[in-house]
């Protein structure tokens, strides 16, 4: 450790152990715990406020292109789930599987299952199959088409290695399901909502993503296209913040949705599939946190601004805690992006000092304090999260209450415009195998923890090669880009012709 | 049946057969279906939609009595869940267990279940037992009071009579778990929220109801007092809508929620719980239903005014289409109840009766026909959804944009004012056991589907007249007044003194 380096609220900091790093950085903002329940965590409701936010700028996202919610049940019938047969070997390996519909007291008094089930349910690890049978009732005739859908709901997928947010075995999420007249309807929907994903990403949560398709070792379980948006983190791994499914009619015929064609035809419906979960939350902590705490996007902090009276003194204090409220009912008088500004003011008896530091870990974009001296002079402290947590601005009243909005904007612009920077310097345009083994290895690096990046790379699209980067460096192919910038030019790895760089990289 | 009676969109009609009424309402308005998971209901987007209002109506409610949201796990190890003997005894009949977490396939390439777990996880039926060990950690000190949070989750009980919305095997809820320093402010708190539910069922749904304190043998298991509040619904039965549970200090010791308290001892917190679920969907739909459909209430309903455009001729088809559009897009610049109005204009080619049915049935507080000869006069053709379903009024059109919102607050009371006046006419003080007898017996009634409704009657607490009644008439004490309306008597069973009347009914 650096001993110049000054004294941080998180430890260890990012560069020195980076997944024991955003442990602590979680448990500092009270944004999640672990529980008793093997892989299964508790979202706290710092947390959990994150993700309200985000479900419900997302879901304004959903109806805006025509979605509409539903509710499928938890449980799915062990024959439903194996219908499609890729899929159910996707998944058949982290099923939790509910076998009895009752508890009941052994000879010594013991609770044990009780009422064992005809046929044991699986837990949903995602809803194709549930949802399909509904679907197959549903669509008739093309004029049912398309059916567009989404659920909000907790999924299931057992889960070895658990990581909060990241990885855990029960998750929340969002799952759409669509079934469309034709391919073609399909996959734009497919793609539309990929898009969806990207703006969300870069908009709200400030991270800008690499989107594209995954290879085929890489495809949703079952599915004809995977679509992904990647996001880079600070320890430059990626991590799959969101993905969109096109089905062809693979799912429609294992669930039987079939409807009638303007020609008169029976024909197989055309489906797709998308998903964002809390693994979402996680990406934020990962992309903006810094070795003090989280911190938050104004967009979608469950508090934006926390007022923070100073009552050095008895005298002072009903007229320092009154200008406080005056401030915040002002505050939430203001609009940011057609939203009320949530304000906070934080009149707890624990000293200043341990109070600025709550807020700072927890990461809400402003801190405002106001002490006897502010109100002589008419004006707030005003500490910006994205600034060194020393650096304060003296702001008139008024002046701060008018700009609160543009400042949040300008915190927001800042965290997207660092986060690319970031991204942008750690992506790089790799022409030989020896490069990208050198890219990836840690030994190779200042600091072993942090090293790598996205590399964008020719590849012929073997699958070999795949698996044997995978196995040597633990690298995969992130997404192979959508755009019109192919590029050819020949694999690094096989010499052999490639129409487009691929993005490789490290992966959560 | 009626000869004379007019024909209606709904059959059997309500007084025919009032349970197969309510499955034809909620399949003609597409709420919701039963799935072929056993109990397990598929809730869909129009059911969901009218969820959703609640919930977001709700939540605020919550925020606005300080409590914020937070998420747990949907699994409880059965160590958790045994801690609280009366607690485990009332749900172990209804528990669905996970005892695997794999499929693997046998020697026929069957799917099984595979990797039996150490433990057994209890798919949570309500979530005190594992929100308590995460709150035995957060609580130290009566610094770390009150814990005010709440969970919207999925829970599952096993369900052997299955009713689509009021009895399934998952359904959707909210659970408010709190903790406090003394059992006064615990006991206000399962008070507080219970007035909260008040509110809520009568200005949101429209509902009016009894609130009181369930009997010794309805409590919650587990809990020290139950407080419900209970509706009437069409057939006179009761529904409990929402209840809030004082429980004492039996939780915190089962989960070992100690705090130390001002004068430096260590004491078990005195908690509470409280819920309401999707049940209040089916709660809406029995209350306010009729012959014809489902029957919303503006503030819960997901769209408020649908425009329904009448275009016998290809030329003046655009002027029609064009005009909706620009009544739809006033519409929705107007607020109603602070929130904004949801309109939908119905463009789909499917013929306007049709439609027109289509809306009555899925209950759509307005109905607003434009067609040529409404453009020439510059009026709508409304049909409010709670008056004769032929009834029309003809309202020039910048006039009905201007008093939409007065319009709906017109509905909002008007099915609220027919509840009650209903509730009124079926709640009947009772002085005999003859008459209480006579009272709850089908065969003293005209129509034996649709008999009984609300005794008050005097009861000295016993537990032996409370089972005897059940068993005799499966009516049941719902509440036990809180109010200070107490009046002496004598039990009408048993002669002994009673210090009040309390609220007798059969229930769902």
């Amino acid at each position: 450790m650096n001993a110049n380096a000054a004294k941080t609220a998180i430890s260890p900091r990012r560069e020195e152990d980076f997944p024991e790093w955003y442990q602590q950085v979680i448990r500092a903002a009270e944004l999640a715990e672990p529980s008793d329940v093997r892989g299964c965590m508790v979202i706290r409701p710092w947390g959990y406020g994150i993700w309200e936010n985000m479900q419900r700028q997302l879901d304004a996202m959903f109806r805006g292109t025509g979605h509409r919610n539903a509710y499928f049940p938890l449980f799915i019938p062990l024959s439903y789930f194996a219908k499609e047969a890729e899929h159910v070997e996707g998944f058949a390996k982290e099923c939790a599987v509910v076998t009895h519909s009752r508890l009941e007291a052994d000879a010594d008094g013991k609770l044990r299952p009780g009422n064992p089930l005809t046929e044991p349910l699986v837990v949903r690890p995602t809803s194709e199959t549930i949802i399909g049978a509904s679907y197959a009732k549903w669509v008739q005739s093309y004029r049912d088409l398309p059916v567009l859908i989404n659920q909000w709901a907790n999924v299931v997928r057992w889960e070895m290695r658990p990581r909060l947010f990241l990885r855990t075995t029960e998750f929340l999420w969002q799952e759409g399901h669509t079934v469309h007249e034709t391919e073609a309807e399909a996959r734009a929907e497919t793609k539309q909502m990929l898009d969806v994903y990207e703006r969300f990403v870069r908009d709200h949560l400030a991270v800008p993503v690499f989107s594209g398709e995954k290879s085929e070792s890489e495809r949703f379980p079952g599915a004809v296209q995977t679509l992904s948006i990647e996001a880079m983190v600070q320890d430059r791994r990626a991590i799959q913040a969101g993905t969109s499914h096109f089905l062809g009619q693979n799912f429609a015929r294992a669930s039987g949705i079939q409807f009638q064609n303007r020609e008169g035809k029976q024909e197989y419906g055309w489906t797709t599939s998308w998903g964002m979960s809390t693994r979402l939350v996680g990406t934020v902590v990962m992309a903006h946190g810094d070795d003090d705490g989280v911190v938050l996007p104004p967009r979608i902090a469950p508090t934006q601004i926390v007022i923070l009276p100073i009552t050095p003194k008895e005298q002072t204090r009903a007229a320092v805690l009154e200008t406080c409220d005056k401030v915040a009912k002002q505050l939430r008088e203001m609009r940011y992006v057609d939203l009320p500004i949530e304000v906070e003011g934080d009149r707890r008896d624990i000293g200043g000092g341990v109070k600025n530091w709550e807020w700072i870990k927890k990461g809400v974009p402003l801190r405002v304090e106001i002490g006897p001296r502010d109100l002589e002079k008419n004006s707030v402290e005003v500490s910006r999260r994205d600034r060194g947590i020393k650096t304060k601005e003296s702001i008139p009243m008024e002046e701060f209450v008018r700009r609160a909005p543009e400042i949040l904007t300008s915190i927001q612009k800042n965290l997207y415009d660092r986060a690319t920077k970031f991204r942008d310097d750690h992506t790089r345009i790799i022409d030989s195998k020896k490069e990208f083994y050198d890219f990836f290895t840690p030994a190779n690096s200042e600091k072993p923890e942090i090293h790598g990046g996205f590399a964008l790379a020719h590849w012929n699209s073997s699958r070999e090669v795949e698996e044997q980067i995978k196995s040597d460096l633990k690298v995969t192919i992130r997404v192979i880009p959508l755009d019109d910038s192919a590029e050819h030019g020949e694999c690094i790895f096989t010499g052999k012709p490639s129409s487009r760089r691929v993005v490789w990289a490290k992966a959560y």
